[in-house]
C-alpha cells in the first residue's frame, strides 16, 4: 500500500464523509486487535447463566416457550434500563425535553456462559434473530415507540458489561439522528434516480461472501476498518419482516462473518447494529429504505478529530479489507 | 439521585438528543476514571522533546521565533498525516470521492516531556492558543481549505499516540458533518428568534466558573458525563479572532477546567476540540455562529446503541456535574 494517497469518500446511505488514510496503517492483512475480547470462561456468578434466572430482571419470554431450566434463549428486562417503561411520555412545551420513556431489554443468546453467538449453528443463530423479531413485534404496538434499535456489544471495550453472550433491544420515543440522516440521504437518492440506494449499491470488489438471500460487503465509505454490512438482496425496509427460512440463511452468513472477523483480527471486541426503518412509515418511505446489519470490530479509537468533526479516519481501504476477509479460510 | 427518572434532552446548538439515565450511575461525585492518563515521565526517546527536533517532520514555525534549543512551542507537520498537502484537490464527477487534500499539523506545547498543558501558566497556555491562531491564519489563505479543526488528544485511550503534550490542527477541504449540523441548528434558532443560540443559552445551574471574557459550563444536553464547554461571553463566530489579552484570560480558564477535571475525575484521558465557523462565511452566518471550546473526559465507552442511533446515554445530569466541578477546591 506504500505511497497510496489518502482519499475522502462520501457514503450514499449514511451521508457520512470518511478519510481513507493508508499512510497511517500497517498492511491491511496485519491488522489485529491488541485486546482480544474472548472473556474468561470460568464464571460461577453470572446471572445470565442457566440456574441463575432469579437474579435477573423479569423475563419477557423464553425459547422454547414451555422450557424450564433447559431454555435456549431468554428475553428479559434490563436490570439497569437506560429508559423506563414506567414513565409517561411527556414532552416539554418547547419540545427540547422528553421524559425518559422507552424499553430496554436483553436477549440472552445461550444458557451456557462459554458459548458465543458465533459458536451457535445457523439455525440457532436464526432463533436469536427470530427472538429479536418477536420482541420488535410486541413493542411495535406501543404508539409512543418510534424506533427500535437492536444491537450487540461484545467485549468490555465495546461496551459489554456482561461477558455472557447477549444482545440488547431499545425502543425509543424518537427517531434518532443516525436514522433521520440515513432516511434523508436515501430519500435524496430516490428522488433523483427513482431507486433505492442500497438496492443499487455497486459491490464489485467490496463483496466478502453471499448467501441465498443476503450479501456481506465492506461498504464503499466504511467508517471503521473492517466494518461489515450484511444486506438483504431483495428490497426490504424492516428487519422484522424476516421469515424463518431467511433467518436461517442470515444466521449462517452472520456466523461466517463473525468467525472470519475473529480469526483474521484476533477476536476483537465488536458491536453489531440492525439498521431498520421507523415503525410508522409512509408508502413513499417504504420504497427507498432498506434494512441492513452493520458489524464494527473495535480496532481503532475515537479521538478529538472524530468528536470534533463527525468525520472518521479509516486506515484501511474498503476494497483491501474485503479482499482480506474474502480470503480468510476457516478451519474445517 | 436514587429514583430520579431518565430524561431525554435536545441540545439547541448541536441538535443532538441525549438520554440522561442516572439509574445506571454511581453518585456524580463518585465518578472517576479507571484509567489515569498521566503518562510515564521517564522517556528518553521522544521526538517531541527538546534536542530531538531532527527526528520530527518539518517545522512550520516556533515560538519564540528566533529561539534555538530554548524554544517554548513548535508547530510542525505530522509525520503520519491523515491528509496530504501534496495532492491536488480533485472531486469525482458525482461528488462522492475527493482526493485526500488537506493539512495535518502538530503543536508541541512544551519542550519538556513531563509538562502538561495544565502545568503551564495562563500566559503560557495563551501562547499555545496564539500558535493555533497563527497557524489557522496561515492555512486560511488556501482556497481549498473549508474548515480547520483544532483538537487535543490526551492519553492513549483518547487517541494520543505520543505522551508528550501536544495538540493537532487539521485543515479540511469540506465542511464536516458536525459543523453543518451545528450551523443548521443555530440558523433555525436565529430564523425563529433573531438571536444567536449560544449567546442566549440559559446557564443558571450549569455554570462552573467564569472569567472576564469567558464562561465555563456543562451544556444542558451534554453528550458525555462531565463534558465542559468554554464559551466567549460576547458574540464571536471564529476562534481565530482572539487577541492576546483574551488569550491569557482563556488560558487561565482552560487551565482551571483541566485542573479541576483532573483532580475530580482522577486524571482521565481527555479530548478538547475548538468548534469554530467555516472559513468562507456569509454575513448572515456570522450573526448566528459562535465558537466554543469543548472538553470531553473519557469516562464511558461507546457501544452499539450510540453507534446505531447517534444518541448518547449520559449517566450524569448536567446540573449535577456542574455542581461537582464548581465545588472542586484546588490545592493552593
Amino acid at each position: 500500500m506504500a505511497g497510496r494517497d489518502p482519499e475522502i469518500r462520501k457514503d450514499t446511505v449514511t451521508n457520512r464523509w470518511v478519510v481513507f488514510s493508508p499512510a497511517r496503517a500497517r498492511r491491511p492483512s496485519d491488522f489485529k486487535s491488541k485486546d482480544s475480547a474472548n472473556p474468561n470462561h470460568t464464571q460461577s456468578e453470572c446471572p445470565f447463566c442457566s440456574g441463575h434466572e432469579h437474579e435477573c430482571a423479569p423475563e419477557i419470554f423464553r425459547f422454547p416457550p414451555d422450557s424450564t431450566v433447559d431454555w435456549k434463549i431468554r428475553v428479559i428486562q434490563n436490570l439497569y434500563p437506560a429508559l423506563s417503561r414506567d414513565v409517561q411520555l411527556n414532552p416539554s412545551s418547547d419540545g427540547m425535553v422528553l421524559t425518559g420513556f422507552g424499553f430496554h431489554d436483553v436477549v440472552i443468546e445461550s444458557p451456557v456462559h462459554a458459548v458465543h453467538l458465533s459458536d451457535l449453528s445457523p439455525s440457532e443463530v436464526a432463533e436469536v434473530l427470530l427472538a429479536y423479531k418477536k420482541r420488535i413485534h410486541q413493542l411495535s404496538f406501543h404508539q409512543s415507540v418510534k424506533y427500535i434499535q437492536v444491537f450487540k456489544n461484545h467485549g468490555a471495550s465495546a461496551g459489554a458489561s456482561m461477558s455472557h453472550s447477549h444482545s440488547q433491544i431499545m425502543a425509543l420515543p424518537i427517531v434518532p439522528p443516525t436514522v433521520s440522516s440515513r432516511l434523508d440521504c436515501m430519500k435524496g437518492y430516490f428522488e433523483e434516480t427513482g431507486k433505492c440506494s442500497v438496492c443499487e449499491m455497486s459491490v464489485k470488489d467490496l463483496l466478502i461472501d453471499e448467501s441465498t438471500h443476503y450479501i456481506s460487503i465492506i461498504p464503499f465509505a466504511a467508517t471503521f476498518p473492517f466494518e461489515i454490512w450484511i444486506v438483504p438482496r431483495d428490497h426490504s425496509p424492516h428487519f422484522h419482516e424476516i421469515d424463518s427460512e431467511k433467518a436461517v440463511d442470515l444466521g449462517g452468513l452472520l456466523k461466517l462473518m463473525l468467525q472470519k472477523m475473529s480469526l483474521q483480527l484476533n477476536s476483537p471486541p465488536f458491536n453489531f447494529m440492525i439498521h431498520t426503518s421507523p415503525l410508522q412509515v409512509t408508502d413513499s418511505l417504504l420504497s427507498y429504505t432498506h434494512w441492513f446489519l452493520q458489524i464494527v470490530p473495535q480496532l481503532t479509537g475515537i479521538g478529538g478529530f472524530e468528536l470534533g468533526t463527525g468525520c472518521y479516519i479509516n486506515p484501511v481501504f474498503p476494497e483491501d479489507a474485503a479482499k482480506v476477509l474474502r480470503e480468510v479460510n476457516l478451519p474445517k
